[in-house]
């Protein structure tokens, strides 16, 4: 109700302020009797970590700590509740941009609507929040393989299509940059700015006659899911934008995969496929015009640790909020025969 | 939980298959005291109901029927139950279509997941249900007015600004076709096929701080909304997929309005804005490839009464869905206070 | 949210004030491919509708339709909406009830709450509704059977225990009343009275293990449930209050049955009891004292048609939201392996 | 839906075994700008800790850690992440007990719902959840504070009426014990056993008009919150079961407050009154005889800390269900006028 709490069976509620004690998830609805320990969150949370150039010099340790429902090294079927402390916060750095509201940030909208707001580093609407969805998509992925077993469980994967302006091959979040890529960035770098991208998201191996029909079709729930990522401005499914330029005989020809592994909000059993929409990080070291709390403007730069691009750390939360549709879509399903 | 249900507060159920005995909506969470009748539903029908020469024969007179929840002329606080009959099924055109599954259509999809499907138009999946939503979004709409005020409530309007990939200036319900888009359509529709179009959705007079964080964050909403409607296949907001192209400075710029009228999935106070990619009617008579029952294939025209292009009756669907997304936000927003 | 909707994978909306058109459910969540017709729903409807010296001379004819998620014979998996027309109100027997409370009613309570209430024999607050709850309650049995199958589905029976202060063996609906509370209740008719009940409610054949933890434990829906019903004022399970006064060692005893069905809110495969307290019926003939709308006091009797004990009546309602519980519980249990 | 959330606008998690990391509550929907610290926790946490005699000698230090959603000494209007460690737990106790299923608890039926359980003093079944509760309790006495004002809040008591079958004058949480009481509860202490009691519940000060129809009924949510106690087997509001045998004249005597403060589940304005009845403690140190894991029978006691009668302990728990129920219901209402 309050926007904390993703899903209908597997419900993921996350807490925490970026510079606050610490973020968490607690995961409810998991079934029990999935192996599950500390370390099986390591290697979704690495991929999120910051690393290289472009991405922000805060190193969170992300040692998560499990509080609840695991013993013996397996799921108890009770709510996991799951914690990151926030070990390199750094208030100090915002103190500056109390009374400014940062453009492209939610500091005025959180104020409008709180009449309040957490201004170190954005609070609870900071990318750091979404640490703790990563945790519950590792569970999600779990609870795939538990359901379909490890060979016939859909596989989810994102990739970078465009990068500042820049299509290329499909990139992993452990992929090398390719040149220009590199080259621009850097150049962004420089000038204080920072880039977009477009992901492409793709689930292989998609059961057939997943999902719900009329408002919670697939595409809806994933476009809530993938849209409630705060650098995500769009969404498109198979040929999206490009099928409405084309006729109703090419979008239906059935050699083709262009309606993005749906019918109906229901899965066909071919490939899931959509693209997203990831706008540059709107923190710049670049002066730049704002509004004040008092209703004037200033020139002003933000300082604080930042990404020039996130789209390589978009990914795994990505990943994980297709991982929690499906979960939850999956167990819903056994509810509906 | 199983889709039938759309909201939190204002909470909207519908029911009924295309050719059944009747659609409707049990629309929950409305307030005390506004003035309600079944002639105000009337307006917003008729947007729906086919006009012209590339929309459907099937006329249906859309006498919607108030069951529960008016007294006096005003809602009472419980539920209103609304009503419409389906008086000109011809479930006997499907009868040819019970052993195929139309392509771009929800039948095998349907059938995968119940193991069973009312072959009649499509049955749930069918456009019919959403003649239910639209009897919905009249009520969400006389919210928005009880709560804002009818000078301060917030507009919507959604608009087509490309028909079968001509782009126009935005075209309203009842705007004349321009004459390249029905010179277009006309040929389509002679040859048997059908278009698809993109639609601009817009929200003035928003009031600022609505919206719900994390994962109700109104863009997420509204992509939920509109993404559950059949033929919508993709939606950005703001700038959108051109947002990944600008550089932060761009995208960050207060004198344009690039992100949609949100930040941190919260209203800022300008107003709304995004797209829908709206794809072409599937059901076609031109002669196309299809699936059987059997798992073979075959070649099949589809009879029955079909949209050559339906973006002007998708308008007052998306803007019904819009509607029930802002008045359920706003009633979730005297909570938080 | 606003009370209307009960469960939580199947739900159900119930809609309709006593004196209006209707009074129906939507039932969503059902699984596909269960046989219903409009005729399973008579037996039940039939127990509900009043009989003899001591029940409302209000006979509604009860023919219900089925409006949608039947098709074939069979359930479809969409929403059942189901309608029972209210052909036998008669809004004018209340028209001198308008500017009064009746007490024992909810007429000011609404008025408090909603600011305005239909006056016509109590609106949405009338018994009437829980007709609804009745067509509901056949269609969560069969969920129960086409989950069990017909021998191992659990076997629901509600029967009064005592009747105006008059303890009895267990009467079923159609049992033939006891002589001496046949006379005690001819007794109160003449004296424009009425009289109040104690159940019984027993679930036998309950699988082991059905029930969630917590804040859901079986008990606590089941009373929800069935304080749901307007003249329900306590329950207790197994030996409940009495149990109170026992020791642990006594309350503990394996040989006995004192703990209801249930441990830590899970079934425990021994027999679901419980007893509820049915309070009088707060329409009487009998001169009494009520507020008025303007604050004053007057001296009133109540028009209308009314029972003098409605413990027959009320059996099917129970019967209905234990099934209610019950098949919403075995839905979710799906989920939980 | 897996047990572990309460409430519909003010939600609350809670989560945590007996003997794991921590137990702890997730309170989502609280309004910003409400002052809050951890210290605020301390004295409903202290009417929860055990004391004198006849009450368990397990002392855990409940030192509780925000670790969310609080900022500046307030409420932000994001989630309250509340944190109790399990510093006094004792799991090898319960190591004798892993293969028998103690009476009166959830062992056996945890098993048989999800294959496994935590054996270590009864897990998440444990009473040691309901320090989260008490947690959560202590915000929803703030938010009606919040609401009403300090003076027009709602005031919660409830008192024990009832002990070891010994009726008395209300105890509150720190009353001294009347000595026949004492006596008595020595006597069983002695002999191994355990006891029960009757709880009181009353809230003055209700607002007129709070509460949902139908379904969510005030008695309805009040039922399921405080059936939701594990130890809690029965709840009567006003006269109860004694209404049961009383006349309709009697019963709506508007002189006597005999519907415990609402009608059709809305308050009317006057007090709510309500009973609980309190099983013994299941655990005692007397030998008795259970079921073990492999289907045969033993004799056995109960090792570990356990009370004797909890009525003291549990009147903070109920306390805190009544409380959340009243918030919850008050959030609600806002939405509805």
């Amino acid at each position: 109700m309050s926007g904390n709490t993703f899903g209908n069976i597997l419900r993921v509620t996350t807490f925490g302020e970026s510079h606050g004690a610490a973020v968490g998830a607690v995961i409810d609805g998991c079934p029990a009797g999935i192996p599950l320990s500390a370390e099986d969150f390591l290697h979704d949370l690495r991929k999120r970590s910051p690393q290289g150039a472009f991405e922000t010099s805060r190193q969170e340790p992300e040692a998560p700590e499990i509080l609840s429902g695991v013993f013996g090294g397996a799921t108890l079927g009770t709510p996991i509740a799951v914690l990151l402390r926030n070990s390199r916060a750094r208030p100090h750095d915002y103190v500056s941009l109390k009374n400014v509201y940062r453009p492209g940030h939610a500091d005025f909208a959180y104020e409008a609507k709180y009449r309040r707001r957490d201004w170190r580093g954005g609070g609870r609407a900071s990318g750091r929040e979404t640490a703790a969805r990563v945790l519950a998509g590792t569970v999600a992925k779990k609870i795939l393989v538990h359901l379909y077993g490890k060979e016939s469980s859909p596989v989810i994967s994102v990739t970078a299509v465009e990068v500042a302006g820049i299509p290329c091959a499909p990139l992993e979040w452990n992929s090398p940059l390719p040149s220009p890529i590199h080259k621009k960035l850097t150049a962004i770098k420089q000038d204080g700015d920072s880039a977009g991208a477009v992901l492409l998201g793709r689930v292989s191996g998609m059961p057939r006659g997943l999902g719900e029909p009329v408002f919670d079709k697939l595409e809806a729930e994933l476009a809530k899911a993938l849209l409630s990522i705060g650098a995500v401005k769009g969404i498109e499914f198979g040929s999206g934008f490009a099928l409405c330029r084309m006729l109703g005989s090419e979008a239906n020809n059935i050699e083709e995969d262009r309606q993005g592994g749906t019918a109906g909000g229901i899965s066909d059993g071919s490939d899931l496929l959509f693209k997203l929409a990831v706008k540059p990080v709107p923190s710049i070291a670049k002066e730049q015009q704002m509004y004040t709390t008092d209703g004037s403007r200033t020139r002003c730069s933000i300082a604080g640790r930042h990404d020039v691009c996130l789209f390589r750390r978009i990914i795994p939360v990505a990943e994980a909020m297709t991982a929690l549709v499906l979960a939850d879509t999956a167990l819903r399903q056994r509810a509906c025969v």
